[in-house]
C-alpha cells in the first residue's frame, strides 16, 4: 500500500475496530447486560453498556492520539478533541445500545475519518455478526464487505424503478421522528413493497449490499451518520438529509440505492419540515 | 434417552431443522433474494423465498410422514394433513420472510409438536445465527439454547417488578395491529424502558434468555405461535392471548418474563378488543 496521509489512516481502521471489539464483544456475548437488573427504588442505576461504550471510546481516542496526535476526534460519550490538521475522527463504539442490551446482534462500532470536515473513510463494524463494511470515497468511491474469514466482496446497491418495489428500513419510527416527520415517513412507507424495522446501522450495510433499497431516519447525531456516508456512496447509493443536502451532522437522513427515486422522496420528506 | 412417543419425536426435531437449513440457509447466504429484481410491468413476479419456504415445508412433511405416518401436519404454505393419533406438527420453514429477503439474520424455522391439540415441544431455529432454542413442556417445563458448537445453556427469563423496567419487543407495530390494537400497544410502549422492533421469533428467544421482558404482537397464525409457547413457558415465562387465554391459534399474543405484570397488561390489551 502506498503511504499517504489517507492510506496510513485507512490501515488504522482495522486496529481501531479490533480494539473496540475486544471491549464490546465479550460484554455482549456474556449477556452482562441481562444482569443489569432493574435498579431498586432510590438506588442509582449502573449501566454496564454505557460503561463499555465510554471505555471503548477512551481506548480508541488513546490509540488515535498516539498515532495521529494532530488529528481531531469527536466521540459520542466524551468531549471532543480539536487537532491542528485537516483530519478528524468520529467514533461511536456501540451504535444501537438498545439492541446490544436486548441481545440483538445488529449493534455496531462506527468509525469515520473526515478530511476538511467531509467524511472520506467510514467503517460499520458488526462484531456480533463478524462482518465489517468499509467505504472509501477519498478517491474513486468504493465499498467493501469484509467477512469473518477475511474474504472481501464489493458492495453494490441495487437499483429499482419505482418506490413500490422498495424495501424500506427505519430503526424506530415512533422513537426517532416528531409528528410531522412521522407523517412523511408513513406516506412513503404505505407505498413501498415492505418495511423492516430495528436495524440500526446494519440496515445501511444491507442497503449497500443491494438487499434493501431505502432507509429513512431521524434524530441522528454526527457520530451516527459520518461512518455511513462512505459506505453508502462507495456502494453507488445516495445519502442526504431530507432536502437533498449534506447529512453529515444529522439529524435527518435518507439513504437510497436508486438516485432516480430521490425527487419523489424529497417531495414527501421536504414537506415534513414545514 | 428413553423411548416414548414424545422422546422419539423430540429426537426428530434435529433431523427436521437440519433438513430445513439445507434448503434455506444457502439461499439466504447467497443473497439470491437480492437477485429478485423488481418485476417489469405485466411480468408475473417470481419469488424465490416463497419457493424455498414451500420446498422446505414439503421436505419436512415428507420426513414426518415417513417416520410418523399417523401424525397430523399443519404448515404455512401447503394444505394440512389429518392424521389418526393425538400428535400434530406445525411447521413454518421461514418465519420472517421479509427479514430473510432484507438480509437480516433473525429469520427462523419454527417447528412445534402438539399433543391433543396443545403444544408440548417447540423449536425456534435461527440458521443464520446458528443457534436453536428448544422448549419442552411435555413434563417439567424446560427450555434450552443450543449454540453453534453444540453446547447447551438453560434458558431462563428475568423477572422485573414494574413495566417501567421492561424491554419491549414487537416485530412491526404499523403492520401487525389494527387501530384499536395499535392504541393499546402504544399505551404500553410509552411506559416501558425501551422498545425494540423487527425481531420476529428471535425476540422470543431473547425473552427466554432474559434479555428482553415483554413481547406484544398481533396478526399471527397458528404456525407462528405454537413453536414459541414451549420455549417461553419452558423458560419460566407467560404467553397468552390479549385476555389471558390460550394463544395457540393466534392472532394476538403477549409474552412476558414476569407473571406479576400480566394483570396490568391485560387491562390495556383487553380494552383494545372492545
Amino acid at each position: 500500500m502506498t503511504s499517504s496521509p489517507i492510506a496510513d489512516r485507512l490501515a488504522f481502521f482495522d486496529i481501531l475496530s479490533t480494539a473496540a471489539r475486544a471491549i464490546t464483544l465479550p460484554l455482549f456475548r456474556s449477556g452482562v447486560a441481562a444482569e443489569n437488573k432493574a435498579p431498586s427504588e432510590g438506588k442509582p442505576g449502573y449501566d454496564p453498556v454505557t460503561e463499555a461504550d465510554i471505555e471503548a471510546e477512551r481506548e480508541l481516542r488513546r490509540l488515535i492520539r498516539d498515532r495521529f496526535p494532530n488529528d481531531s476526534i469527536e466521540g459520542e460519550e466524551l468531549p471532543g478533541h480539536r487537532g491542528t490538521n485537516e483530519f478528524s475522527w468520529t467514533l461511536d463504539p456501540i451504535d444501537g445500545t438498545r439492541g446490544f442490551v436486548a441481545g440483538v446482534p445488529v449493534w455496531s462500532t462506527l468509525i469515520a475519518l473526515s478530511q476538511h470536515g467531509e467524511p472520506v473513510l467510514g467503517l460499520i463494524d458488526l462484531p456480533a455478526l463478524n462482518i465489517r463494511a468499509f467505504g472509501d470515497i477519498s478517491g474513486e468511491p468504493t465499498a467493501t464487505l469484509i467477512h469473518d474469514d477475511g474474504t472481501q466482496t464489493r458492495l453494490t446497491v441495487r437499483t429499482i424503478d419505482a418506490l413500490s418495489y422498495a424495501r424500506l428500513g427505519c430503526t424506530q419510527p415512533f422513537g426517532m421522528f416528531g409528528p410531522g416527520e412521522l407523517a412523511a415517513y408513513k406516506i412513503i412507507q404505505s407505498g413501498v413493497a415492505f418495511s423492516r424495522l430495528g436495524l440500526d446501522a446494519f440496515g445501511y450495510v444491507m442497503l449497500a449490499q443491494g438487499r434493501m433499497d431505502l432507509i429513512i431516519e431521524g434524530g441522528l447525531k454526527p457520530c451516527d451518520v459520518r461512518a455511513l456516508m462512505p459506505v453508502i456512496i462507495g456502494a453507488g447509493g445516495v445519502i442526504t438529509d431530507w432536502h437533498g443536502g449534506n447529512p453529515k451532522d444529522g439529524p435527518r437522513l435518507v439513504a437510497c440505492g436508486s438516485p432516480a427515486l430521490m425527487p419523489e422522496l424529497y417531495t414527501y420528506l421536504g414537506r415534513a419540515m414545514l
